[in-house]
C-alpha cells in the first residue's frame, strides 16, 4: 500500500510521474459514462507498463473456457468485458522525436480526476535528451449527455525551442484482452475509412458479431487560432490516422481538438453504424469542446444534486466517498435495462462477466436512493429477462424445476467455471429474491410483483424446494454441498445463511402471494396459470420453511455458519502473526478452508438482510464471535460489518471498517488495483455511511434514520431519495437536519419519532437526545 | 461398450479392421518392457483418427500447469509422460501409391497380441483403387531382454500383379504430445545423421533436457534372399529417413527387418548416446530378427513362469487375466527405482504423471507375490528418495513439519491441480505408510525398516500430527477438509479412513521404532538423531491415537464415511434408472457429491488395509450399506470390492465385482479405452483373483489360503512368490493343490491348518471339508 495522491475535497489529483504507480494510476482515473469507458491511459505513446483498456458496454466476448480439469456442468464459455478501439490516442513528434513518458524526462506533472465535473486531465513538461522541452496539458471526457461522444484537447507547447510539433491522431482497433485464456483476438475489421476530415473505423467480435463503429475528427490551433491543415492521412489492418504537421515557435501552444463518437449494434442497425457515428460525431463537432464541456459540468452537477455525501472535518474521507459515488455513476446510469454493474466497471478487465450479486446486494440499495426509482427497477428487470436462462441452468444441473441465476453472466448465462462458486455458491438466488423485495419496501411500488416479481420469487422458491433434501437422521431439511458468502469454506453443509435466505425466499414469495390474490386477483389467477403452480407446491414451501435445519450452537447463542463450524481451532485474527495477512496471498487454500477465518460477511450477511427479525442482542451475540475471526479479505465485507457495527453502538469499529472499504482503491489497501478499480464494493462504502453512521432504513412506508456520528468528523450529510422526494440528511454531534428539496412531502422517522417533511421543507431534531433513548 | 476381440487363452485378436475401434485397439495392443512402450500405431501410414505414441520410461515434461483460476500451493508444473521419436514407422508405396487402410480396401485383417511371446503381429490385403492387392504382413516387439531395442519384419507380396514395392523406414522427431496445454512442441533437435547402413536422430526435451537418441538400421529381404540396396536418404527437421525401392513380381514377397535402438540420457551419458546407441543397435541387428524373438519368447516365458494364472472352463477370463498380467509386466519391471507404474503405462498420454497411491495399494501386491521382493522394494525406494521433496510439499502447505507426498508425480515434485485433490487427498500418505508395512509383513525384510522405512514412516506420522486439530466442541482430534479415496466427496470433515490411517501410521511408526530400540538399538539411535525425533512427539502421537474422533452410527454399526453422510437420501444404485449411469457422464458435479454415490472403496478400503483388526460382522455391516450405493466409476473399486466379498463369502457379488475389473479394458466397459488402458487397475485384477478368491494373505510369516472358486470356472490355479519360494497354488471345487517350484520349504496356511510345503513337494488337501468350518 503506498499513498501517492493529493487529498482534495473534489478531485483525485498525482502530484508527480512515476512509472511504478502507472497503472494502479491507469485504473483510479479511469472515466466512463454508463455506455463506455476507459482506463486513464495516455493519448500519447506509452512504452512503458500500461494496461491499455477502452471498454464498451454490453459488448462482450464469449471466451472459450480455460479449465485444469473439467467438471460436468462447467458453461463452454466466459464472458469478457472486451476491449476495444483505442479511440483516444494522438502520438506526438517534437522535431521528429516521439514524445513517450517512458522515454523522455518528466517534470511539473500532474495528473487530475476532477469528479465534480467529470474530467481527466494531465499537465507535465516533457525533456528530450537533446534538451528540448515542451509543456502538454491534456484534458478529456466522455459525455455524460451524449452517450457516444468522447473529447480531447491537447495541448502542446515549445518551451525553450521553436520546432515542428506533429500530431498523429488514431483509430486503432488491434487491440487484445489482457486475460484473453488463448492469447487470441476478438476484433475483426469490417470496413473503415480515413479521410482529412473524418476517419472511421468498423470492427465486429468474433463469434458474437457485435459491431462498434469509431469516427474521429479532429480540428488544430495555434494560439487560440484554427489552423487550416490538410492532413496526410494512412490506414492499415484495424487502424486509421491523420498526421498534422505544425511549425510553432517557443511559447506558441499547439492544440488538438480530437472528437469521437463510437456507435455499437447494440443500439444502432448494422446499416446505419457509420452514417449514425458520422452524425453523432458532427453534431458533436459543430457544438465545440467548450459547449460539451458546459454540458458535461451541468450533467455532473445533476448527479451530485441527487448522490453527493458531505462530510466536514475529514478531507481524506470526503474524498474517498466522493470517488466512490463517482465511480458507480460513471459505471451505470440505469437507462439501458440490458446492462449492470461490472466488478470493475469500465476500469479494468479481470473477473469477465457483468453481474454478479453484488448487484443486488449492494448495488441496488446505491441506486434506490441516490437516483429515480426506475433505475434501479431496470436492474431488477435484467434479472427478469434472463429468467429463462436461469431455469435452464437449473435444468442443466439436474433440476426439474426451478430457477439458478449464474454466479456471474452477461447475457443470462452462467460463465463462471469453480464447481464451488459455480454449482454451489447459490445464495446468490436468495440475494435476487431480496433485491425484489428490498425495491418494493423501499419504493412501495407494488405492481412490479405481479408485473414481474412474482415470476421470479416462485422460480426461486422452487429452485430451493428440490436444492434441499429431507435428512432422515436430523429429521430437517437439509442443505448439501454450498459454498455461502464467505468463499473461504468450500461444499460446506447446511450454511445458515443459505438456509435462512432460502426459507426467506419461500415466505416472501407466499406473501406476495397472499397479497396478489387478495388485491389483484385477476392477474393473480393468470399468474397462477403461466407458472402452472401448484397447490402442493405452496404447501410443500410451507413444510419446508416449518422444518428447514438451523446449524445454532446453543451455549453462545449463535447461529453456526455450517454444520461443524466449532469443530474448527478458532483464534482471532489479531492473534495471527501479521505475516500471514492476507491470508490469500500467504496460505494455502486448504489451509484457508480448514481454518476458521471468514472472507467476508456470512451469519451476518443474514442479520443485515433480515435486520428487523432479530433483536439487537442476536446481532451482538453473532457480531461479537464473528467479527473477530473474519479477515475481510473481499472488498464486500468491511461495509457490511461496519453497518451492524453502527447497529450495535460499535463507534470504533465502524470507523474502523469504514476505512477499510472507502480508500480501498486510493491507497490501493488489497496491492491489486492495478487491475481496475472495486467498483460494486464502492456501492459498499456508500451504505456504510447512509446505513452505517446514517442508520437509513425503510419500514412501514417512512425512511427511518438512527445517525451517529465518527468522532472524527464535524458533520456529515448526504442525499436521499424517498418515494419522490429527495432529501438532504445532514449530522452533526448536536442536530439532525432533514431538508426535502422537492415539493413531495416525505414521512420519515429519526430513532423512534415520526415526523412529516414538508415539500421544500426543513425539520431539524437534536440527535443527542434522541439517540441516547 | 462394444465386443469385438477374439476370446483365446494366450492372445487378443482383431479379425476385421474398423476405423471407430482403431484407436480402443492401439491402446489394447500396445507393447512395452518396463523402458520404453509404445501404443499399437500401424507402421505404414494412417491418416485415419489415431492417437500416435511412444513413450521412453522416465521421460517427461513439466508442461506449464492449466487453470481456470489459481490457487495457492497449486504446483506451477504438470509432468507429463511424453510422446517421443516414432521410431516404427515404415512408409509404403505400391507403384507409387501410399499404403494407408484409411484410403485402401481392407481384406483379411487380423491383428495379434501374442502375450505368451510378447509380439504384436497384423497381417491384411490391402486393395488400391486401381485393383491391385498386396498382402501385408508386420511382426513387431519391444525387447525384454534388450531395453532399448525394438524390432520389425514387415512384408508385403503383391497378389496380382508386379511392380515396384517401395518402402521408406525413417524416425520422425516432430510428434506432439495430445494434452499439451498450450498446443506446444516440446522436442528440440540435437543431431541427426542419415545414411545407407545406420541413421540416427537426437532430440532434447525442452526444460529439462532429457536427451533421447534414437537410432535406425534394416535389412531388406526379397523371397528370403538380403538384397544389396543402396537407398536413397533423406533429412528434414527432427526427421531422417530411407528408401528402398523393389521390383517384386506377384507372388514375390519383400521384406523389411528394421532394427532400432532408442537410448535417453538418464542412462547414458550426452556424448555418448549415438556410440552406445549404434552400438546396441549393431548387436541386436548382428543377432538378428529371429534370434531376438527367440530371446523374446524366452524371457517372456520366464515372467510367465512368475505371474500366470491360469483359469480353466473361462477363456474370457483366462484372456482377460492374462492381458492385465502382461500390461503390467509391461509397464514395469523394477530393475530401476526411478521409475514407477503410470496409470496408463506405455499405453498412453491422459493424467500425466507417473505416479499415484495406485502404486502403494495396488501394484506392490502384485509384485510382492509374483517377482523377486527387490522389485517391490525399488517402488519403496523410489518413494524414500522423494522424501525430501515431500517434506517440501508439506512446507509449502504451511506445515512446520512432516511429509505429504504428492498425489501425481514424477520426480517428487506434485503436479496435480486440483485442490479438493492435490491439497485434500491425503489418505495417500497413509497409503504409502501401509506399503512398508505390507512390504515388511510379506517378505520379513525388516532391515528395510532401520535402512529407509522408518524415516518415511516417521515423517508421514508428523504430517498427520500437524493435520488434526482438537475440536473442543468434540473433545477429541479432528481431520477438517480432505477428500477420501471416494473422489465423489471433497473437502468433507472426518474422512473415517482417513482418520483411520493417519491413526494406523502413527500405531505402526510407533511399533516400528519400539522395534528398532529392541533390535538395532545402535541404528535407532543414529535415526533418531536424524529425524531429530523428540519424546514430545511421540507422545503426542499417542494421545492422538488415543484420542481420534472417528464418525460412527451405532445404530447401523458402521463407520461413517465422514460426518453428516447421514443427512444424505440413501438410495440403493440399482433404484436409480439406468440413464443416470455412469454418474460421472451424466450428472453435473455438485449433484454427484451431494448424493450418496461412492465412486470406490472408502471405509472398506480402510477395513481391507486393516482386515485383520475388524471382525467378519462389522465387515459385514459395513459391506452391505456402502456397496449398494457404490457406483464403482473408478476402475479401482470393483477389486476391491470383490476381494471383501469373497471374505464374506458372497460368491455372486465377488464375481460380478471381478468381471467388472476384468474385462475393464478389453470390453471398454468405461468408454474410454482409446485413451490408454487402466494399467494399474489390471493389478487390482489380479488381487481379486489372488486375495479375492485364492484369499491370499500374509501374517505371521505365513502365507494364508481360503479359496473358493467361482462357480463358472472348473478349477484355477496361479503363481505366487514367499519368502524365496515359488508355489503355484491350484483349486478345484474339490482340491487346493499346492506346488513348490522352487527348493525353499514355504510355511502355508490353508483356512485354519498349517502346513509346510517341502521344496519341490506339493500338497493336496480337501478344499470343500476345509472351507465349510
Amino acid at each position: 500500500m503506498k499513498q501517492y495522491l493529493k487529498l482534495d475535497e473534489w478531485s483525485i489529483i498525482e502530484e508527480s510521474f512515476d512509472p511504478a504507480t502507472h497503472e494502479i494510476s491507469e485504473s483510479i482515473f479511469s472515466i466512463g459514462n454508463g455506455f463506455m469507458g476507459q482506463r486513464a491511459n495516455f493519448e500519447e505513446q506509452y512504452s512503458g507498463k500500461s494496461l491499455q483498456g477502452s471498454y464498451m458496454a454490453g459488448v462482450y466476448y464469449p471466451d472459450k473456457t480455460r479449465v485444469g480439469w473439467w467438471k460436468n456442468g462447467y458453461p463452454e464459455y466466459f464472458a469478457k468485458v472486451l476491449n476495444s478501439t483505442n479511440w483516444i490516442g494522438i502520438n506526438v513528434f517534437i522535431d521528429g522525436n516521439v514524445l513517450d513518458l517512458a522515454k523522455c524526462g518528466v517534470k511539473d506533472f500532474v495528473r487530475e480526476l476532477n469528479m465534480k465535473e467529470g474530467t481527466l486531465s494531465r499537465r507535465f513538461v516533457a525533456v528530450f535528451e537533446d534538451g528540448k522541452e515542451v509543456q502538454v496539458e491534456a484534458v478529456r471526457f466522455v459525455s455524460v449527455k451524449r452517450h457516444e461522444i468522447g473529447a480531447i484537447r491537447y495541448a502542446v507547447t515549445p518551451l525553450n525551442f521553436s520546432g515542428t510539433i506533429k500530431l498523429v491522431p488514431y483509430l486503432d482497433g488491434d487491440v487484445q484482452n489482457k486475460d484473453s485464456n488463448y492469447e487470441e483476438k476478438f476484433w475483426l475489421e469490417v470496413e473503415k475509412e480515413a479521410a482529412a476530415d473524418i476517419s472511421y473505423l468498423t470492427l465486429k467480435t468474433k463469434k458474437l458479431d457485435f459491431h462498434v463503429t469509431s469516427v474521429m475528427s479532429f480540428d488544430i490551433f495555434k494560439n487560440g487560432t484554427k489552423l487550416d491543415i490538410q492532413p496526410v492521412i494512412s490506414e492499415c489492418e484495424k487502424y486509421v490516422s491523420a498526421e498534422a504537421a505544425v511549425e510553432a515557435n517557443q511559447g506558441e501552444t499547439v492544440a488538438i481538438y480530437k472528437y469521437v463518437a463510437n456507435v455499437t449494434s447494440r443500439n444502432f442497425g448494422l446499416g446505419e453504424l457509420v452514417t449514425e457515428g458520422k452524425k453523432l460525431l458532427e453534431e458533436a463537432k459543430a457544438a465545440g469542446f467548450d459547449a460539451l464541456l458546459q454540458e458535461q459540468i451541468a450533467g455532473w452537477a445533476d448527479k451530485w444534486k441527487e448522490s453527493d455525501i458531505i462530510i466536514e472535518g475529514d478531507v481524506s474521507a470526503q474524498q474517498a466517498i466522493r470517488f466512490n459515488i463517482f465511480q458507480l455513476n460513471q459505471t451505470y446510469d440505469g437507462s439501458d435495462d440490458r446492462l449492470n454493474i461490472g466488478p470493475k466497471g469500465f476500469t479494468g478487465e479481470k473477473y469477465g462477466g457483468s453481474t454478479y450479486w453484488d448487484t443486488e446486494a449492494y448495488c441496488v440499495p446505491f441506486y434506490l436512493s441516490t437516483a429515480d426509482s426506475s433505475i434501479a427497477r431496470n436492474l431488477l428487470i435484467y434479472r427478469y429477462k434472463h429468467l429463462e436462462k436461469a431455469k435452464e441452468n437449473a435444468r442443466k444441473l439436474g433440476f426439474p424445476k426451478g430457477a439458478l441465476y449464474p454466479m456471474v453472466t452477461m447475457n443470462g448465462e452462467e460463465c463462471h467455471n469453480e464447481w464451488e462458486i459455480t454449482f454451489e455458491e447459490i445464495h446468490r438466488n436468495g440475494a435476487i429474491a431480496y433485491a425484489i423485495y428490498n425495491y418494493v419496501n423501499y419504493t412501495g411500488d407494488k405492481a412490479y410483483l405481479s408485473q414481474y416479481g412474482l415470476e421470479v420469487l416462485a422460480e426461486i422458491s422452487r429452485f430451493w424446494e428440490m436444492r434441499v433434501n429431507w435428512s432422515e437422521a436430523k429429521g430437517k431439511y437439509v442443505m448439501l454441498g454450498v459454498t455461502g458468502p464467505n468463499e473461504y469454506e468450500n461444499n460446506v453443509n447446511n450454511n445458515w445463511y443459505t438456509n435462512r435466505i432460502a426459507a426467506w425466499t419461500m415466505e416472501y414469495t407466499l406473501e406476495v402471494l397472499d397479497y396478489l390474490k387478495a388485491n389483484e386477483n385477476a392477474r393473480y389467477l393468470e399468474l397462477v396459470d403461466k407458472l402452472k403452480l401448484q397447490d402442493e407446491e405452496t404447501a410443500q414451501w410451507r413444510h419446508i420453511i416449518a422444518n428447514m435445519y438451523y446449524p445454532v450452537d446453543e451455549e453462545r447463542g449463535i447461529f453456526l455458519q455450517q454444520d461443524g463450524f466449532l469443530d474448527k481451532e478458532i483464534l482471532p485474527v489479531k492473534e495471527l502473526a501479521p505475516e500471514n495477512l492476507p491470508l490469500n496471498q500467504n496460505w494455502s487454500w486448504d489451509r484457508i478452508l480448514r481454518s476458521c477465518y471468514i472472507k467476508q460477511a456470512d451469519v451476518l450477511q443474514g442479520l443485515y438482510f433480515l435486520g428487523d427479525r432479530y433483536d439487537l442482542e442476536t446481532k451482538k451475540r453473532n457480531f461479537d464471535f464473528y467479527e473477530p475471526i473474519t479477515v475481510h479479505e473481499s472488498s464486500l465485507s468491511p461495509c457490511l460489518h461496519a453497518i451492524i457495527a453502527c447497529e450495535l453502538g460499535y463507534q470504533e469499529k465502524a470507523y474502523e471498517m469504514y476505512l477499510r472499504t472507502a480508500r480501498l482503491d486510493l491507497d490501493n489497501y488489497n496491492n491489486d488495483t492495478e487491475d481496475g478499480c472495486h467498483t460494486t464494493s464502492m456501492a459498499g462504502t456508500w451504505m456504510s455511511i447512509i446505513q452505517g453512521f446514517g442508520g437509513l432504513r425503510a419500514a412501514n412506508d417512512e425512511l427511518v434514520l438512527r445517525p451517529f456520528i465518527p468522532s472524527h468528523w464535524t458533520s456529515f450529510s448526504f442525499k436521499v431519495m424517498f418515494r419522490n422526494s429527495r432529501l438532504n440528511v445532514s449530522v452533526t454531534d448536536e442536530n439532525i437536519t432533514v431538508t426535502n428539496e422537492t415539493d413531495v412531502p416525505a414521512a420519515i422517522r429519526i430513532y423512534d419519532n415520526s415526523y412529516t417533511v414538508a415539500g421544500n421543507g426543513e425539520i431539524k431534531v437534536e440527535r443527542a437526545s434522541l439517540a441516547a433513548k
